[in-house]
This record gives structure tokens, C-alpha cells and sequence, in this order.
């Protein structure tokens, strides 16, 4: 069985909706709601659940509690994960500052930063000099990062991160990282999406002559 | 001729890595060295190209400054654009004070919150009360926009957005969207993201044993 990113990503979509479906009141919810929810037809749903063993009732639904715990453990909501974040600018900030985290499990445990100025102005969270990343990741095991320095120093972040034991990044700076070939690394790049909408707008008033 | 996203965020992305190797002192490059730095084929470098009618040369390769300014062109960089923000939270204000927008053309004009304390708050920018945003909006012919509010609060804001003329979204609320057809939206949800790199991380261990 092979399970691409999508399907993942779906999965947490799932789970995001049954959230908000469960504060809405319901107790029982079908494929067809969900697939209303997240925008991708009721097949893709069932096939989706059936994949990892997800079982509803045609005529009776699918529990909430119970789908939301079975999507929590396979997407291992059922612990805690330790999360680094290195570079205190404002994406970092942000994330440092961003409450939403701990409900789903992600526990950012520190920030690292070359500059001392802002390993002063901790929020909340503790910076640390880049310098102590590798004792830091290692003596807790900390698997996952994120990258949010400028672009010309990301490549450098990251050799510093995998040889501590990192495993998978979510990378902000809006360059191709190099790895080993087990390292996991999914791309945010705000610039690009917001180029991307900059450029379907005015392709569609091309389009409509306006 | 369809274009699809997929190919407009690689011409974003080749225009960037065209960026870095200007500035590493590069006057040429060839589709070899931009399917490198972007993680493509060099055939689909020359075929996203040709899309657009630019050319090269087999042996010359592509001039960078006629390339970068090509590429800008289509990706509508040869003028300003103004862009408004929804929420001056932690993302809306990290975006506020980014300043890597400007380079590309991206003008943040203002952001708009429905709470009077961030509204005070305001870090460079000015932050209005959202019943603000429809005259703003109108009377620059502001076209794009971002969503940085809580999740039940996004549907809303975008119906208002709209309502004054907003045609593209880029949105950071973790929910479905729902605009009309020509509406164009682009997605960022950074948990999920997350979410998803931690769930690869635990699956690729899970497959080793370890």
C-alpha cells in the first residue's frame, strides 16, 4: 500500500472538518458531508477511509469521536511531537506566537537564531544561538523542523539540522533544499502563491476583454 | 492554449533561481542549470518556455536580464499590484512586516480586523475596521486579497470581500472556501503542512523498524 501526500493531506482536511462538524452539534457524519466539507467527491472519501480500514454504515454514518480518534492515530495525533523552529523573523515569530499548535499535537519546543538581538526578545518561546541546535535536538530527539531564515542561508540550516537528527522540515525560504533522500520536506512559499493568484486575475480579465 | 498553476509557480520559481544566479554573477544560464536549482527535467524547462514563446539558444543558453524581464512580463511584474490583508494576527502582521513584497511588485496597502486594539496596534501599516474595507477596496480597485482570520470567521470575510470587488484570495483560514467560479483561491495552511511532514517523518521510521 502506497500513500502519496494528497491522500494525507486529505486526511488532515477530514479531520479538520469533523472538528468543526462535532462544534456544530453532530454526532454522526457521512462521506457526503465530508466530501462537502473538504471539496472532493464522496468516493474519494470512502475510498480514502477504506484505505486505512475506516469503516461507516451506509445507512448510519460514521461516528464522529470515533473517526476523529482513528484519523488522530494514523496521522499520529496520538502523541505529542517536539518541533524546532529555526529563525526568530517574522514567519518564525508568528509561529511562535500561533496557539493552534498544541490541540493538534505539535509541541514547538524552541527557536533558534544567529542573531543575538533577537534571541533577547523571546515571546513566549526560548531563542537559542544557532550554535545550540545540534546538542539541543539531540539530547531530546527532536525530529522535526522548520526553516524560516532568508533564502541564502536555508541550505546551510539544514545540513546543520540533518546532522542532529532531523528528519523532516517544513521549509519557508523560497529555495530548493538539498538532502539525503529519507529526508521529508514540504515547501511554504507565500510569495509564490501570492504571484500565482496575482497571475490567474489578470489572466481571466485577459480572457473577458476587460 | 490552458495553463495550468502547476506551470505558473515553476515560471515564479524559475524567475527566482534566475534572481540567485544573477546575483552569484551569472550573465547566462542554460535549462540544465534552472531544472537544477527548481527540481525539474531541463525538458520541461524548455517546454514551459516554449509555452510562452521564449527561446534560447543550444549552445548560448538564455540571456538572464532578457529572461528575468520576459518571465516578469508574464507573471504581470511589469506593474505594481496593491493587495489588501484580512487579520492582524500573528500572520497578518508577519506579512505586514515583510519586506521582500515590494521587490516583486506586491503592494501591501492596508489591513483590516474587526478588533479596535489591533487596529491601534498598527506596525507600519495602516489597520482599519473591517466595515472599512468595501469603500477602500472600491475606490482603489484593490483586486487581491488575503485572509489571515480565525477559521469561522473567513466564509464571512470573503463574502464581503467580494462584495467590493475582490477577484483573487490567497487564504490562510484552515477551511473550504466558497466564491463564485472566476474567483480564484489559493490555499496555505501551515498546520496542515506540518501535520503532514510529521506524519511522513513517523511512517518512513515505522518502515525501517526503528
Amino acid at each position: 500500500m502506497t500513500i502519496n501526500k494528497n491522500c494525507i493531506i486529505r486526511l488532515s482536511r477530514y479531520k479538520n472538518a469533523l472538528y468543526r462538524l462535532k462544534n456544530l452539534g453532530f454526532v454522526k457524519v457521512f462521506s457526503d458531508n465530508l466530501a462537502d466539507a473538504v471539496g472532493v467527491l464522496p468516493s474519494q472519501v470512502r475510498k480514502d477511509f477504506s484505505l486505512f480500514g475506516l469503516t461507516g454504515n451506509r445507512r448510519g454514518g460514521y461516528n464522529i469521536d470515533e473517526l476523529i480518534e482513528s484519523l488522530g492515530n494514523i496521522l499520529g495525533k496520538d502523541k505529542v511531537h517536539e518541533v524546532i523552529v529555526v529563525g526568530a523573523g517574522n514567519i518564525g515569530t508568528a509561529l511562535m506566537n500561533y496557539k493552534g499548535f498544541e490541540q493538534e499535537g505539535i509541541n514547538l519546543v524552541a527557536c533558534f537564531d544567529i542573531d543575538p538581538a533577537k534571541q533577547k526578545k523571546a515571546s513566549g518561546m526560548p531563542v537559542f544561538p544557532l550554535e545550540e541546535l545540534k546538542d539541543f535536538v539531540k539530547q531530546r530527539s527532536v525530529r522535526i523542523g522548520i526553516i524560516a531564515v532568508p533564502d541564502i542561508a536555508a541550505q546551510q540550516v539544514l545540513d546543520i539540522m540533518i546532522s542532529a537528527g532531523i528528519k523532516g522540515i517544513l521549509n519557508f525560504a523560497p529555495i530548493r533544499l538539498r538532502g539525503p533522500e529519507d529526508l521529508v520536506v514540504n515547501n511554504i512559499n507565500v510569495e509564490l502563491e501570492l504571484e500565482n493568484v496575482i497571475y490567474f486575475v489578470n489572466a481571466l480579465r485577459k480572457t473577458r476583454g476587460k
